[in-house]
């Protein structure tokens, strides 16, 4: 993909998750695109990256992606909604509240994971969002998660408080 | 806590997780003790290992915790329901068929978790475990896991599949 991804219009004070933000100089730094009416992230694992039997994904690895994944879907989302693209308003941060993931399949590591969010409901700060995990064409792991918009007071007295 | 941990009986071949594995020299090495009818698990998170917002945990950690400790609480609740202690017979290893995570709070840094295991049900090659973060005294996260056995068989293979 090419271009600023969802991630790159976090506001500095949001941009340092290890999953997936752009000032976090050790973490992974995933990318989330629109692709259609999709959110599509493609992400290549490590082999450090392994579950118990080397050479397959560990489970949070994969829980770490849907959730960082979905975050993004959610914010870019709630802003489409609002009737605004990419870049013409400040982007909202959204934090999960649940996050259920069904592990069908080993991921194996050797190839690049593409995960595909959908946005299935917006209710007013809450989004829900299902997620997909595919390697090598099969469907590895499927997520579903809740989300919920955070506040700019909540961070500016220095606490991230994801509910009223 | 003292002694061997559970994953320190993980044979070599499931001995490679990036959050639980001896042997994954890049990976977070995280320990589970017996304490009484619970597993419990400390750990210590890095800076790094932030959410968005920098002294709160990212949702992948708390994920990827919950996942390792609540694996390593169904391989020794197992071999305790088959009437064997710790070290006395070879250990099963589990792998996540499903994962939730309720996410109550955020989870500060600047402290170490607390990471609690109960066994609800074995049922077979299935184990159900329910798992607790607390930070500072409180519970931040709670998890409801479903395991599956891993046969010998499917590692032979070099193929992990983790349901027949």
């Amino acid at each position: 993909m090419e271009g600023k991804a969802i991630q790159d219009y976090y506001a500095e004070e949001f941009a340092h998750c290890y999953g997936c933000g752009p000032l976090n100089e050790e973490g992974m730094k995933i990318k989330s695109y629109w692709d259609g009416e999709e959110a599509l992230c493609r992400f290549t694992p490590q082999p450090w990256h392994s579950g118990g039997v080397p050479g397959f994904a560990y489970g949070g690895l994969i829980a770490s992606l849907i959730d960082c994944h979905g975050a993004a879907a959610a914010s870019a989302a709630k802003l489409k909604a609002d009737g605004f693209a990419l870049g013409e308003r400040p982007l909202s941060r959204f934090v999960a509240a649940s996050l259920k993931v069904d592990y069908l399949k080993p991921a194996p590591l050797d190839t690049t994971f593409e995960l595909r969010a959908r946005v299935k409901e917006i209710d007013g700060r809450k989004v829900t969002v299902s997620v997909t995990l595919s390697a090598k064409g099969e469907v590895c792991a499927t997520g579903e998660e809740l989300f919920i918009q955070l506040q700019r007071w909540s961070v500016q007295t220095g606490y991230p408080k994801p509910l009223d």
